[in-house]
């Protein structure tokens, strides 16, 4: 971890979290918990500190020097600490100054062993919703972990994890976080509850050239991305240093090695017609939200007939999932531009996003965090 | 250069070149100069090979290990050579077999003093159009370069330099290559003219954690990127690593660092009202197509207003020129999510293209190469 790349993926920021656990090394967590007005960073942003580096951020840049400061303090003294950081002036609402308006409250904590679930979890590609104490009649920093399936796990108190189920649940659900305040006769908390969802899935079938791109645009993306090649020898894990993982399969048993959920995003690029043949017709009987297939329309025409030829017959839904021609009109023939194009699509089709310039969208540009707007104005990168 | 890196941004090849010829290291260039039918890469797509190792494709993977081993040849035998490969069989237009079709020609000649003028242009942002003899009355691999500013420079003789001189600007002023049969009184001889057109060049201006991943994906997506800090201390060649140049600058004054065409594309991401608005006069001043501006749009019309406060009057194509809230909406607010889209918009404007799913475009996807449909029914990345 250097100084350089205090820019990473999100889901590096996690991954510096599991590295300095796994390495014993100590390490301080940054989390923005709160935001008043126009900030850069949502709840839920995350900065690892080590050793004076970074990786992550929390605002755009104003207060990464100030947090780094006060995680060797924190570090040094061993306690979770919270600092609310004011950067509103006179100076209207987006800023003469740096850019960094609004009240920002960060939460600082040394990695420990009550991180080793999150991470964990993350990396089993699975949803968990993280509720830690920031103030009240529990103690700082202790920690539950929700999950839809098994509920909460961890320190929480019966009375806290009762109030906080339901809203867990709606945040995780949108993989947002938030502040609370819970009051009731059993005691009363602040707690800072962080939906963290795992990022989206992508399969992608092949292991030609053009399919190095796709897995490093993606990861950027902050896809978690599996490559599965036909031809064993192939597709390597050497050949795909970004992958999460590299899995050899034939066409017709990727339900074998690969679990398919509405969550997984699949691009089949094998250059070969009877193997996407094969692969398309075993991921139409997934609940995959996405099939992107290269090649041109002329060719999924011939793979059509095939289909027909055997007598197979599509889904209904069959042809809101494949995409193909693959990928946004974005211009570029290169592999990397193509790639580019690909991943892009991705993006749009698991954010539920229509694909054009954001100046010519009408509406607001980004879902509110909240109903409260006090907490909620941010309508754009700003 | 590893075997890992086999797909690289296609700007990355011919820096392989310079790579290659700056250690004095024994290299081979492989480029496809002709090619009938489908194929993944069209002519100008380019490989070098060292060591065995390569970097950049020719094909979709099929014939790039043959490619590796006629490379071995042609540097110990130290003669160019042109290969054709007939990769069409009786399985179909688009193939039963390895999704490779089509006939593919290949130059293969080793790095040579002749390859130095087309790696420096391109270093300097400069557009070549480099002529190479195939076949015929003349040398193989006897070589001219032309630029728009001062015709044909090289070796070429008086009677090929007349007769290029047209169909080399303008497939450079499409980027294109083709080979050629040119036959006159002088002589005859077969030509590759490769249209090396610069990549388009991106200038961010800002130093904060979100200018990174812009840095980085623009590297990807093959623009030429610079970053110009105003705050010298901030912006470091250390803190952008993949940019070309890292540059400071006062807002006002950006015209006497950096060379703004119409080939130039920006990005004001200063997080700094003042900033923002002194380097957007500035640049409304200069031929760039697209300034792309962070912020939301009620930021927008705050800069508006200063401007009007000012009585400074913006051009008439200003709002054409300026795209804010920038990026395309492909969903995602963190760094490198929002840095897709901004690169993504970057992509469409430089190319063109109207930013849609290019299942539902209608029409040919890609530009033909040529007028000819025997070479040019490529329309879709296959």
């Amino acid at each position: 971890m250097t100084d350089t790349n205090w820019s990473v993926p999100e889901t590096e920021v996690l991954s510096a979290v599991g590295d300095a656990l796994a390495a014993g090394r100590e390490a301080v967590l940054a989390t923005v918990i709160d935001v008043e007005g126009s900030a850069y960073r949502r709840p839920g942003a995350k900065m690892v500190i080590e050793d004076g580096e970074s990786a992550g951020s929390v605002t755009a840049g104003c207060l990464e020097d100030e947090v780094r400061s006060i995680a060797a303090e924190v570090r040094a003294a061993g306690e979770p600490r919270v600092e609310t950081f004011d950067l509103t002036g006179d100076d209207g609402t987006w800023g003469l100054g740096m850019g960094c308006n609004g009240i920002i409250t960060i939460l600082l904590e040394s990695i420990d062993e009550s991180h080793r679930p999150v991470v964990e979890r993350a990396a089993d590609g699975g949803d968990v919703g993280v509720v830690t104490v920031v103030d009240g009649d529990r103690p700082r920093g202790e920690r539950g972990y929700y999950t839809p399936e098994d509920g909460f796990a961890g320190d929480l108190p019966e009375w806290l994890r009762a109030e906080l189920s339901e809203p867990t649940a709606a945040l995780l659900d949108r993989g947002e976080a938030d502040t609370l305040q819970i009051d009731c006769d059993e005691g009363s908390a602040e707690v800072f509850v962080d939906g963290i969802e795992a990022p989206p899935h992508l399969v992608v079938f092949g292991s030609g050239p053009d399919v190095g791109p796709v897995v490093d645009l993606a990861k950027r993306a902050e896809f978690r991305v599996t490559v599965v090649g036909f031809r064993g020898a192939q597709a390597t894990a050497d050949q795909f240093p970004a992958a999460d993982a590299v899995l050899a399969s034939s066409p017709a048993s990727v339900e074998s090695v690969v679990a398919f959920d509405p969550d997984t995003y699949t691009v089949v690029m094998t250059h070969n017609f009877v193997d996407d043949r094969i692969v398309l017709e075993a991921l139409l009987d997934t609940p995959v939200p996405y099939i992107g297939l290269m090649g041109p329309e002329e060719r999924f025409e011939e793979l059509l007939d095939a289909f027909a030829e055997d007598g197979a017959t599509l889904p209904e839904d069959a042809f809101d999932r494949i995409y193909t021609p693959i990928g946004l009109d974005l211009g570029g023939d290169s592999p990397y531009r193509i790639a580019y194009s690909i991943v892009g699509e991705l993006l749009a089709v698991a954010n539920d996003r229509t694909p054009q310039h954001l100046s010519e969208r009408e509406g607001p540009i980004h879902d509110r965090i909240t109903a409260d707007p006090e907490t909620a104005d941010r309508t754009a990168p700003e």
